[in-house]
């Protein structure tokens, strides 16, 4: 990622800052979305973006943070329906490139992916790697 | 993981839930705990261990899961506080072999690892998924 691009990041909750912040530290141009203002406070020091506290699911909000200018648009609020409705709003009307958006419900997957979204799933990812590390253990373990 | 072992899977979330239903589909003994009853309702129809209601931080409820017979323990509630106290009686307490714990919050988990806990944390796993998507993507649409 050696290009500077303007990435909007949905949701400053845990994921939301880790993102935020290391995208701000590659030299990208970040926007980051909360509508709790407090939220704020998780990001890096050396956050170097500017942060915008509403809803993300009115316009006017999605607006003020340029999402037509944006390349990339990371939806990782804890609602799945907030993720997939910002997603199609960044997708297909501010026409950003790259939407990548967050699935807590394993089970919706397929919906989101039949609506043309690049989804990921975070909770089928965690599980992936307990399961992992369950292994490496038993087999340290000799169980 | 041929022989079948006893699991105990605090915490029946989204990601409690797949776990204890893999594991239970793996042939493995598995015993369940939440305090909210409804959320086993997130279970595999196939899950044949058993589930527990109750608050989990409590001595007679690990008891009655029979944490003491447990080859293996994996605390993944949505608290951070809770998954470390339970892990800590899971393993000091019940010397349960295995006990995997969840972060939340990365900030905690050098903290944990000095407990001397096997930790995981799903937000950083997360968020390295997230990364590496928007760089394969980056590379597809040339960015």
């Amino acid at each position: 990622m050696k290009k500077s691009l303007y990435i909007a990041v949905i949701g400053c909750g845990r994921l939301g800052s880790i993102l935020a912040s290391d995208l701000s530290q590659q030299g990208h141009e970040v926007v980051v979305i909360d509508r709790d203002k407090s939220a704020f406070a998780r990001l890096a020091i050396e956050f170097s973006g500017f942060s915008l506290t509403g809803d993300a699911s009115e316009m006017n909000l999605l607006q003020a943070a340029k999402l037509n200018k944006a390349q990339v648009a990371i939806a990782v609020t804890g609602k799945d329906n907030l993720n997939i409705l910002v997603s199609q709003l960044a997708k297909n009307l501010f026409q950003v490139p790259i939407v990548l958006t967050r699935i807590l419900d394993p089970n919706k997957e397929e919906i989101y992916q039949q609506l043309g979204l690049t989804t990921i799933s975070t909770t089928k990812i965690s599980a992936a790697a307990f399961l992992e590390t369950l292994q490496q253990q038993l087999e340290e373990n000799l169980l």
